[in-house]
C-alpha cells in the first residue's frame, strides 16, 4: 500500500449548488469556489479525531461531526484496526446554502480513501458521504454530495437505491451572492407543501427534461429557458429578501437563469463568459447595497473534477 | 413554386409513443410501423375537403376531421386562395394509443407544407396540428404530433409558449401489442388525482432527467432504470387487463422497460435488439392468450424521420 500509518494528506473539498431551479433533491452542481481544505491522517486504531483548525464551533464528538459520521461507517465496514484524524479549514461557510456540511463528508471520504488505495468506488463513497447529510439535516440526501465527489453536474436519479448519473455540462460561469441572513434547511423544507398540482408537476418535469437535454447538447438558450422552477421556488424564495429583484436584474445583465442554492439563502446565476458573471455580480450586489443588506458575492465557475487531493 | 394546383403528393404518416412511461405529457416517441397513407391535393380556393379512402367513419366536416382543423387553420393564416383536399387511408387505428389522431393532423399539415414550398417550420406545423388534436380530444397536447413530425424522440418542454426539443436516440426496437379493449382519452385523463405527493413527483423528475441522459449518452442499462412511473401508471393500468403481467413477462424477456401508450390500451416495450423484441412480442402473445382477450401485436423500430414525403 502507497500510505502507511500516520501519513497525513490534503483535499480541498468544493461548495456545490444543489437544486439547479427545477431539479429539486435530483440534480446539482459542483463550484470551483469557495473549498474547505482539509487533511486527513491515517491510523492505525479503529477511531475517528476531529478537529476544528479555525474556531468554528464544529461537533467534536465524530458521530455528530459531517465528516465524522461518514468515516465512522467506513471503518466499520473495514476490517483490522483502521482509523482517522480528521483537520477542517472550513472555508464554506456553515449555512450559506453552498453545500458546506456535504463538503466536509465528501472530503473525508474522499481522502479516507486516497489513504486507502482507492478501494472504494464514487458511488460508495457517496453512500459513506450521506451519513454526514443524515448528522447535518435529519435527511440523506445526496444533491451536495454527488457533485462534490464526482465533479461537474450529477443527477441523483434514485436515493434508494443509490442511482447516481454524471451528466456532461458545458463550461459556465456562476455567480453567487450569499445575503447574510440565516435559512435554516429544516425550516425551508418544512414550508413545503406535501402535495403538488399535476400540472406544476408537468411543467416541473418539462424543465427537468430540458436543463438535461441543454446541458449534454451544449445548448445554452435551452438551459436558459429550463431554470424555472413552479413548485418550489414561489415557496421558499419568501425566505429570502431581495430574491425577485436579484433575479430580475441578473437576467437583464445576461445570466442565463439561476434561483436559489440548495436551500438558501445563497442565490446563484449561470452564464456563458466571465463578463456576463461579473456584471450579474454587479446587479446582484446593487440589490443588496439598496436593500441595506449584508452580502457575500463571488464569481466561479463550474469544477469538473470534485474533491481534490493536494500534492503532497 | 414547383408545386401547382391539383398536383397530389402522399405522405406515410407513421404511428407514434406519448408519455414514454414516466414522461406524462411531455415526451413522444416515432414508430416506423404502422402508418396512414394520406393524399393531399393543393386547390385554388380557400377551402379544406376530407376524404375516407376505407369506409373508416371518419367526421367529413373538415372543422371536426382532426386532419382537417389544422388545414383550416393553415389556410386561414396564407393569403389568397389556397385549399387542400385530402385523402385519408386510416392504417393505424382510432383508439388504440398510438398517436392515430395525430398521425391524421401531422401527416396534413406536414403534406400541406410541402405542397406550399416548406414554408413553415416544424414548430410552426405542431402548432397547426395540434388543432387535431383538440378536435380529437378536446386538449391541446403535442407529445404524439411532435415526435410524429420530428421523428425520433421528442421533448415538449412547454406547450405555452410552444418549446420542443429534438433528442437524440440510440435505434431500439419497440414491441407493441393492442389489446382490442376500448380506453377513451378522455376517461384515462379524468381518473388522475388532480394533485400529486411531492416526493412522488421527485422520484418522478428523477427519471425523466435519467431517461433523458439515458437516450442522449446511448446508456441502455439507464433507459431501463428510468422507465418507471410512480405517478400516472398506478392508476391508468387498472383501465388494461394483463397490464402487470405483460410488464412482467416482458421484462423477463429481456425489454429494457415500458408501460402504457399514451392513454392506452397499446402497451409498448423497448428492447435492445430484435430478438429481444421477438421473445417480448412471443410473452405479450401468451399474456392474452392465457386471459382470452383479442390483441394485436407487433415489432418495429423507432423512426428517426417523422412524416415522409413519398416519390411523387
Amino acid at each position: 500500500m502507497k500510505y502507511k500509518t500516520n501519513d497525513v494528506i490534503k483535499v480541498h473539498a468544493p461548495g456545490t449548488v444543489a437544486n439547479l431551479v427545477c431539479g429539486f433533491d435530483i440534480l446539482g452542481l459542483c463550484l470551483n469556489e469557495p473549498n474547505d481544505l482539509m487533511e486527513v491522517k491515517l491510523l492505525d486504531e479503529k477511531k475517528v479525531i476531529i478537529h476544528s483548525a479555525d474556531g468554528y464551533p464544529l461537533p467534536s464528538d465524530p458521530a455528530q461531526n459531517t465528516a465524522g459520521a461518514p468515516l465512522i461507517e467506513m471503518i466499520n465496514e473495514l476490517d483490522g484496526d483502521t482509523g482517522f484524524e480528521v483537520t477542517i479549514h472550513k472555508k464554506i461557510k456553515p449555512g450559506s446554502g453552498i453545500g458546506s456540511s456535504a463538503a466536509s463528508a465528501a472530503g473525508a471520504v474522499v481522502a479516507a480513501n486516497h489513504l486507502l488505495g482507492n478501494i472504494y468506488s464514487n458511488e460508495d463513497l457517496v453512500r459513506f458521504a450521506m451519513f454526514g447529510e443524515k448528522v447535518a439535516t435529519g435527511v440523506k440526501h445526496a444533491d451536495n454530495i454527488a457533485p462534490c465527489i464526482y465533479g461537474g453536474v450529477t443527477l441523483i436519479r434514485s436515493i434508494f437505491p443509490l442511482d447516481i448519473v454524471a451528466i456532461p455540462a458545458p463550461s459556465l460561469f456562476v455567480t453567487v451572492v450569499h445575503p447574510q441572513i440565516e435559512v435554516k434547511t429544516k425550516d425551508a423544507r418544512q414550508i413545503l407543501r406535501k402535495e403538488v398540482l399535476l400540472k406544476d408537476a408537468i411543467k416541473q418535469w418539462g424543465n427537468i427534461a430540458g436543463l438535461v437535454a441543454g446541458f449534454m447538447s451544449n445548448d445554452l438558450d435551452l438551459i436558459g429557458r429550463s431554470l424555472e422552477d413552479v413548485i418550489i421556488e414561489p415557496v421558499r424564495s419568501i425566505l429570502i429578501p431581495g430574491f425577485d429583484e436579484v433575479k430580475k436584474r441578473s437576467k437583464d445583465a445576461g445570466a442565463l437563469g439561476g434561483g436559489i442554492s440548495g436551500s438558501g439563502p445563497s442565490l446563484f446565476m449561470l452564464s456563458r463568459d466571465k463578463t456576463t458573471a461579473d456584471a450579474v455580480q454587479t446587479a446582484m450586489n446593487d440589490v443588496y447595497e439598496k436593500i441595506g443588506l449584508d452580502y457575500h458575492s463571488y464569481v466561479t465557475t463550474i469544477n469538473m473534477e470534485g474533491v481534490k487531493v493536494l500534492e503532497e
